[in-house]
């Protein structure tokens, strides 16, 4: 269901007639201001009435429109890093009538998308990767003797992660033409957590700088009294000069970056301006734009305009349209640790610039000597972990299913290698709607399987997801991971922690026709087809395996011995997932039962609400009961 | 078989009683000086006669020596980087006598190890995660309120890493007492691709600072003539402090570092003084030490020494004492690469920092303008090659097995969200012999074979590999991948380049009681081992599967209707592998056949020689045999 366009786009002076960048080109830089204004209504409209990413948006709006003004796309590349800072880019290029579809199903994509549009030149939902996708087209671009632009646009957040690093050392190597546009919010998805940044503050203050100042100073007086007013005047000059060296830009330009800036991001006239004037310029340059997040609307409440992405809500009160009674488990997560960090003090946790996201805030807030942002650098985090868990610690490493991704390896070679106890939590293991594809955590039970000596433990809810917490802290024998969905959890109610048992389940249904083997969010999804099923008649068995890994071996044994078709059924990939697993058991002990695994099909699955997507996927009961139906009348095929 | 201890430690002055720190500390510091040369003859003498990591210990030894000598390990904890300029870490730690078993089956590691010493803080063998790890390590010190150092010595070539910065970053806000010792050889693993690099060196030339240099000239020839001279000397003074300013230490400052050098790495008595200097102090301290890798006794050839990994040779002469006649595989992918380079010049070559280990030298002489090292920087490598790939160009990015797990989200986030055309090629895939568990390529099948759209193969000989290479780059439809061992190939002549069916086997010996189902590697293995069967009256048909990814459903349908038991035979994990995808594969279409899935097993493999490994593994010929002949005699479990 796609809400209906409400916004008045014929009340507009210019966001009427504007639909491509060419429309822009007509306008004078003093309408570009009053569109500003306009875009910003739109914006805040649309977003109010059906959720997004807003304050990333609002802050890029005369930017946007700035470099649309003044650069030529599609020929000219623009990489959005992120993409959820693209809702004006979007507007601007085609899609301004498409705006309230986004991130709905069969709507556009929240964030940047080459499918989407030909002024997508790059799509992205992690972080910290315009750079050297941007690389990588401007190289080409000079194969190929093209003469288009490339320009990144890339967040002061997304400047912590080392593939930043990576990518502006190779830049300054090649010394490409290329424009980053250092998009400097200084608030990053949570509080500043770059150093460069205070750098960049305290400059002019810093010890050395001093130091010389005064030698100038001295150095001045010396000088017979009849010239010193003059000298001084003149070393007041020097001190100029030495301004100009001593520059944020001098970090850059030690990277090979010619520097400009910092420009007032909300003015739009001197942005075009500084853009017309460097766009002929070669070599890499760098302009810093310093530019507030959630710049919206003066009616509109100043809180909401910050946060990252929202609910629906009212535009001039900012209360939310709709809230759940039932906690999120990202809360309940977030208010375990507390609970356990203050009985065990060797708990440490730890999140890469998502406090609120991971629920680690309530650990921010509770015990702030024991939680570490380390800004987006997930292989830091990992790797800190490991260092942490060598003298004892238990470093609780919470990061979303999909940015895990980045710190595979810290996690093999740091971690498991050693066979240190970091207790890793991935939040949103399974499809989290209406970020879509690059934010599904379709594969965490896949490649955490593969580890040697990792353990793995999905929920069923909130209660098991307290007690695997609580078991994770205490097992100090190695990795061990826990997942769960985004979103609401049952509403069960949270009991006084219980340690469970390695690599044991649990029957939380008797069955005779079939078995049902779930994990995680789909034990709950399974429960309720198995009763649906019985009122067909079917009497399935539904077992709560918990365990992705080590796998409860007396379990499967006890239910291959009792039921000719077993269903493994997960949120994860049918890949080397759960079922997989269940699959190279049997074929170990030769096992000939009938298994179907179930799961998320080996495709990036688009963006839409997760009900939607798992009515799709048959991951609902009724998906889940039309699939077992379908399984029971399977013939064999051989003997 | 370990060799036989040859050197004649009596012979030495001070050597022969070193075992621990404790002993170093009774020498005086010229007595230091002294040990130096023993300790290089030493290294030399043992790494000619076995082989090893010797250019990156060799140019450590003074900084070593300095190191243990100044600071009490293993209280005082020293974290090196990678690991492998850890020899005379280890020789000075208890491990003198066992030096000569390194790398070796059953003998020491070539790398740090936890489980191998006390003093090995944090193992390693991957590069770039020395500041993280040590940053864990020194907040768990002040959480126990400890006093011990943290000590990191971290090579330039590490410095390329993107992890590096997400730690400094970190670092420099959570301001620990730390010592960092920045080793730069200016070498890295490769010739230098530290832009950083260049810009100490380039520093007094900058644009930048000239033009503030002539400023002050300028002023000071506006004053009256009379003190023209005096103020020029001033200015030579100011100059003075600019250059104070304008230091390396500059780039460390502003990251939150106290910076000290840089200091000759060779003289170990400034560095026992430096480093006694400033033992004492507080918070994040950068020690910057220049070293010459591969410094080593007059009497040894300079170019041998140079070298990162070395087989046993004359250490007189420099001459390798065994060579094989046969192409390892990397030459033959190095050199094919640049036959189709040639022909194609959509053809790029992307390697991180290992252009002899991957084959891809052959393309930076041959054709350098299409040949990229991007420094140790994997993420940036694949994105780069992403960004490459929408203009229409093949890159094609080899990186070893193991460090490719560096980029496994860019891989899916990246290039197969978006199916971009990449050519992936892992060498080192399987058993990497020496190097041991932090470099065997185990889990590649496994973490690729998860990600949609990824097609995955792997040749049976060095002819196959040229010809998955020459289809890899005719594909266009996506990222494509393939992965071969470390080692020789199996000298089969190389015909014609022949563009492979994508997804198509082959059967290469007909047979009837069992199938083999092999990739990669394992073919050769499994023809020999079938040729062993038939002469026990075994009939195995041996099939050359090729594709990982898709399978050929063909030729599975084939053989599960033409076998009762089917045995799959890879060089990875069992777990989500090739196998696994068999497994699947029989799940999803009903086939009963008895599937017994054999490969590397779900631990972390030791280092040892390749066979030796194959064979406690089964993965020769001889154990392949055995545990088909097992699997024939096995019985069903259920019906």
């Amino acid at each position: 269901m796609i809400d209906e366009f409400k916004f008045d786009i014929n009340n507009t002076k210019f966001l009427k007639d504007i639909e491509y960048p060419s429309d822009l080109k007509k306008l004078s830089l003093p309408d570009l201001r009053e569109l500003s204004d306009e875009l910003r209504d739109f914006l805040m409209d649309t977003i109010s009435r059906i959720g997004g990413h807003l304050g990333s948006s609002l802050g890029v709006v005369e930017l946007t429109l700035a470099l649309h003004y003044v650069f030529n796309a599609p020929q000219d590349k623009m990489i959005w890093d992120v993409g959820h800072q693209g809702y004006i880019h979007k507007i601007l290029t085609g899609r301004k009538k498409l705006l309230h579809t986004i991130r709905q199903k069969g709507g556009i994509s929240g964030f940047l998308k080459r499918t989407e549009s030909e002024y997508d030149a790059f799509g992205a939902g992690h972080a910290t990767t315009s750079l050297s996708a941007s690389l990588g087209i401007a190289t080409a671009r000079d194969f190929q003797k093209k003469k288009f632009k490339v320009i990144s646009i890339i967040g002061d957040g997304s400047m912590t992660g080392g593939m930043a690093y990576e990518a502006m050392n190779n830049i300054g190597l090649l010394k490409k033409d290329m424009i980053v546009v250092l998009n400097d919010n200084k608030m990053s998805i949570a509080p500043n957590v770059w150093s460069l940044q205070n750098y960049f503050v305290d400059l002019m203050l810093n010890e050395s700088y001093n130091r010389l100042r005064n030698k100038i100073w001295n150095l001045t007086g010396k000088v017979d009294k009849k010239n010193s007013d003059r000298l001084r005047a003149m070393a007041a000059k020097i001190e100029g000069g030495l301004k100009g060296v001593l520059t944020p830009g001098m970090l850059f330009e030690a990277l090979g970056f010619r520097y400009f800036g910092p420009i007032n991001g909300h003015n739009v006239v001197n942005l075009v301006k500084t853009f017309e004037e460097i766009k002929n310029f070669s070599g890499p340059l760098l302009v810093h734009v310093f530019t507030e997040k959630g710049k919206g609307p003066s009616y509109a409440p100043k809180h909401y305009q910050k946060l990252h992405a929202l609910n629906p809500f009212d535009k001039t009160t900012g209360i939310e349209l709709k809230k759940s009674t039932v906690p999120a488990y990202t809360s309940v997560f977030g208010e375990a640790l507390v609970e356990l960090a203050k009985k065990d003090d060797r708990i440490i946790a730890i999140t890469a610039a998502m406090p609120d996201g991971t629920g680690l805030n309530k650990m921010n807030e509770a015990i702030p000597e024991r939680y570490f942002d380390v800004g987006i650098a997930e292989q830091h985090a990992v790797t800190f972990a490991a260092g942490l868990s060598t003298e004892g610690f238990t470093p609780v490493v919470a990061i979303y299913s999909t940015f895990l991704q980045r710190a595979f390896d810290q996690i093999i070679h740091d971690v498991a290698t050693q066979k240190l106890s970091v207790v890793f939590v991935l939040d949103r293991g399974g499809l989290v709607g209406a970020d879509g594809p690059t934010h599904h955590g379709a594969f965490d039970l896949s490649y955490l399987r593969l580890i040697p000596g990792m353990v793995i433990m999905a929920p069923k809810d909130e209660g098991e997801l307290r007690n695997m917490l609580y078991t994770a802290t205490l097992y100090k024998r190695g990795p061990i991971a826990l997942r769960y969905p985004r979103g609401n959890a049952l509403g069960v109610e949270a009991g006084a922690f219980k340690q469970l048992e390695i690599g044991k389940g649990e029957v939380v249904k008797e069955g005779n026709d079939i078995a049902i083997l779930a994990v995680g969010s789909m034990v709950h999804n399974s429960m309720k087809a198995a009763e649906a099923l019985e009122e067909r008649g079917i009497s399935a068995e539904v077992v709560n395996m918990r365990f992705v890994k080590p796998l409860d071996s007396e379990m499967l044994r006890r239910v291959f011995e009792k039921f000719e078709k077993v269903i493994t059924i997960e949120e994860n990939s049918i890949l080397g997932g759960f079922g997989s697993a269940v699959s190279e058991f049997a074929e170990q002990y030769g096992y000939k039962n009938d298994i179907l695994i179930h799961g998320l099909p080996d495709k990036f699955i688009e963006h839409g609400k997760p009900e939607e997507l798992h009515s799709d996927l048959k991951l609902d009961a009724k998906g889940i009961v039309e699939t077992v139906v379908e399984f029971l009348m399977r013939k064999k095929v051989t003997s």
